[in-house]
């Protein structure tokens, strides 16, 4: 059977849907992964016979009208790209009931009957207060690295992130191993260890630093002795900013230590890159999603991941709360760093 | 908590297990992402006291008794490095008894108690046959870059493999951006269609053919043309082997069509390259799994993963049927690449 | 002293060159670098007050009329990105004394006073002649993956395409060496060599056929079969395109020796890609000696490399023999990978 | 011609060298592509019927005679790694009289009648001392990504190195285009600002920052104002570590223009990495090229490339001054970031 006459079996049927307009934005630090989603948004909603409004640089764009309509081709060759194409932006005024007001003027004024928000758990906040001040129907697509938001087992961009630190460590081995010294990775996390701990593990960094457990460290070059003592010559410890400085890390190491330590901060560099496929098929599931739950009168949820199948989450709950670390996997990558 | 302390909480009673000496091998086509269960296997059954022996070439070695001790450091510096360290190959000899009756006299002679096989189906229909025959525990650990394995919704190496393709589509969408052409891309799945569907609903193909579906090649240039008169000057087909011959594909299309075509066939160079984290991560936690299969005497099932978690399968239960594709994701395929 | 500074002392006095508007247009294969190169022309001639006019899809756009005025921000963020943002064509039209009259009506109604054509020996074929008839200055840039045009030591483009046929080389080598398997890789290079064989060498690989000599199937075989007795196991053969066929000589030596081998034809895959830094370096100081060309009344030349410095060859030279390889090289691959 | 042929014909007389054994080690930081040169060293002195010794870590090994005989499989496979399998180390006691004769001693002992120094212009220095006071034949090999080694256009490692940093580059744009905001890159380069001069022309950086120009603040944000007030929205500044501290840097723009800054420091992972084809074949030449140099009785040369050309350079010539940057590319880049 052909692509074409799968989906005509599965075609809806699109008078059962008021909706006839609908808008999306990004919101917050960017993601590798939501141009995908919001190629998924756009084509599944056009798919049904909606008309689609991108909004430009997040709930900014949205206060001051800085919206357009998107067709098929408007997210045509965009699947690859990281960053996103209606760029995004962190906005004060729309934490402001009047920033709100305008935002409304310009849901009545371009007719949108529902909008998906594709960010982190800020926006998603903001959504649910716009919600509930002006009902407008709203579906919230988790996307950022740091894999934080509750009520999804993964958020867009985390896989390519942690893949971005992986491909570092690989670097960082090379040199290591011919020269066997200690070195520092810092990586993003301000309170959330999800991207050091999953790098960690997956390069098998013999140290992992992460927010939610007491980091200590002089149990940390305890290790490091031990290590040296049977021969390890180099090592990769991985720190989350939320944890700890690497600069700071390299300095008491070298103090305690002698040993000599290199530093690299990887910073920003961790949102960018091409999502790996991952993503992109997360991120195209979600948007698909998000359209249907707009279409169907889901009013207020996010759409989430969860044991591999697509889920609807509250979303006044995933704000709540952090998405949690697994501890199982923090024991493995001590057994495996031995 | 430092790494040390919390797996000082969770070590097990290691008096618990009988089990002294296990053995490892990867066997049948290698997948990246081995090496990284190879180093779990290793460190876990040493974590826990227990002697480690490597059989190289799958059960060749197993039969011809090249085989040897490893340690922490015969796994050191391995976890991103594609292929296997124990290198692979298949037996014909294996599926004899006399070729069994020979790995067994290597059984008593090595005193292994306990057998890790890293491989597909076909490894575990050998292991399931030794193991009945002459009682030695064996745990599967599935690595193929099919992902066609029943019992685990992912096998190691196939996020590698469908993220290769991915790259190779990046690549070709530049030039069929840039010229307007018509481009096939023959990827591996003889009778699984798991690479061509993830990797072309994360690459944005237009069509996708696969060994599950009756794949119709009028409909595919049918559709070819309608996106041609919408505009859509460029156009992307992945083919897994197993559906049809890119090469054929490309010349039918000519002839239907009169427009020019492009064949890639990637080969086995799908079986390479550093494996992603997700890889790593399963492969981790699937090796260090088999090692706690082994000492529980739990002594014929294959670790799997489903639904995030790791499960154990019945062994003989792997190689009855096929993991089975998602057909909702060659819908939403179908949906997004309008 | 500052970037700003610098520049300022070499600013062109603007004054010296009556040229106030030129064109350009990408022709022929694309080849990753162009975008760089687009980028270094529409920037160097705004810095030097010019107008610049973008004509799509090579002489198809130029006969079509199918061009527009270009700015600093129709080349921003291009850099980085594979193929070309002015697309290109084959065009048969302009090999027509009509096509290229309808393309000179082009230039006298867009006041076009000089030309920067980015593309192979054919595309500065038809440059030549266009200038010969016409007396429109033109300025070639070499851009293309094949390397073989004459009066430079490196087209745009080759680098990139080397650089992708060794990762596929690298990942091929993973699963040979888990396999001890021989495997063989087709490359582009229908009458020249220069990808096989710098990619050959670079990759290690243990056999490279390429046009430019008498290819010996026996002797290829002759020396698997003397490394295969020296105990090496996996063999690497690079074949270009048109020294045979990948898959004719996979069957020729599975005859021959009974060794099972393995085909990957890379096809237009290796057009893509983001381009590597050398080529985007290369493509900068193309495409601005490009319009310093054009400015200084130099009419029909192409800019070349040569010992790594900037050349002017003669338009007319450049295609009437290839580029050709280095034979040092293939004999340095000779002996390296005995 | 097959490469066997070929290779006969040039095949060197091995009768008019007196040079039986020769060693081969890695000095200083290590840069990729080391291996490929050290597997060239040791394959090319097998096709001339040499025997080559391998010393570990550099002029430490050489002192303390950790070194063994290396044969073909020694270097197989290793081509594309990073790193240098002959480890790497800074020696202080070969700095002494009483170092370098251990290491004479070792000279004796092992009956080298050759050294192949691979590694910066310190390790020179170091062999040309010993060269001198023990007349034993030295070959320099220039290997580092610094690219500051007189007597050579390029150094083993510098292509990789700016690759690196110019894929970080690329992931950067992505979330700066997404973001609207400004960008601080700290890369490798205490004295020299190549790698930050290529890599930034390369990837289009809007500000360089090198120590070999007077770099001034105030000018950086005066350029970046211009920018912003022209609608360009963000900017990337890459930042020599040997120019400014990166973090300092962010801090005083901040300050300055109020714009939030993002800094990433490379630091180490700019050593690693797989290796380019640029610099495999670099290695590849230069590693054959040494060899000869001292089957020849050239005594004191480091193999240099020059226009494209390999060349000898005296030794004592590579560590007076530093290979000079290219001012004509740093104009080039502030004439295309306008």
């Amino acid at each position: 059977m052909s692509l074409k006459k799968l989906v005509d079996v599965v075609e809806y049927d699109r008078g059962c849907s008021n909706v006839q307009r609908i808008a999306v934005l990004t919101s917050g630090g960017d993601s590798p992964g939501m141009n995908a989603a919001i190629r998924a948004v756009v084509r599944k909603a056009i798919f049904h016979g909606l008309e689609v409004i991108g909004i430009q640089r997040g709930y900014s764009g949205f206060i001051d009208a800085d919206m357009g309509p998107m067709n098929l081709s408007s997210v045509a060759d965009i699947i690859h790209r990281g960053g996103t194409i209606l760029r995004t932006a962190r906005s004060e005024e729309f934490k402001t009931p009047q920033g709100r007001a305008k935002a409304h003027e310009n849901v009545l004024r371009f007719g949108i009957q529902g909008l998906v928000v594709i960010g982190g758990d800020g926006s998603f906040r903001g959504a649910n207060v716009f919600h509930e001040e002006y009902g407008l129907p709203v579906a919230g697509v988790p996307g950022t690295i740091d894999n934080d938001i509750a009520g999804t087992d993964y958020s867009i961009g985390f896989d390519t992130a942690v893949n971005t630190v992986v491909e570092a460590i690989n670097k960082i081995r090379d040199t290591a191993t011919s020269h066997e010294r200690t070195f520092i990775l810092e990586v993003m996390g301000r309170e959330s260890g999800h991207i050091a701990l999953t790098a960690g593990l997956a390069g098998g960094a013999e140290s992992i630093l992460i927010p939610e457990l007491d980091n200590n460290i002089n149990e940390v070059c305890e290790k490091l002795y031990r290590g040296y003592k049977r021969g390890k010559l180099h090592s990769i410890i991985i720190v989350a900013e939320g944890a700890a400085s690497g600069l700071e890390i390299g300095k008491k190491l070298h103090e305690m230590t002698g040993l000599e330590t290199k530093v690299t901060i990887l910073g920003h560099l961790q949102r960018g890159g091409t999502p790996t496929a991952f993503d992109r098929i997360l991120a195209s599931r979600m948007g698909a999603t998000a359209v249907e739950m707009l279409m169907s009168g889901n009013a207020k949820h996010m759409v989430g991941i969860a044991g591999g199948k697509i889920v609807s989450e509250s979303l006044a709950d995933t704000f709540k709360c952090k998405n949690a670390i697994d501890l199982e996997l923090y024991k493995l990558a001590g057994i495996l760093s031995i």
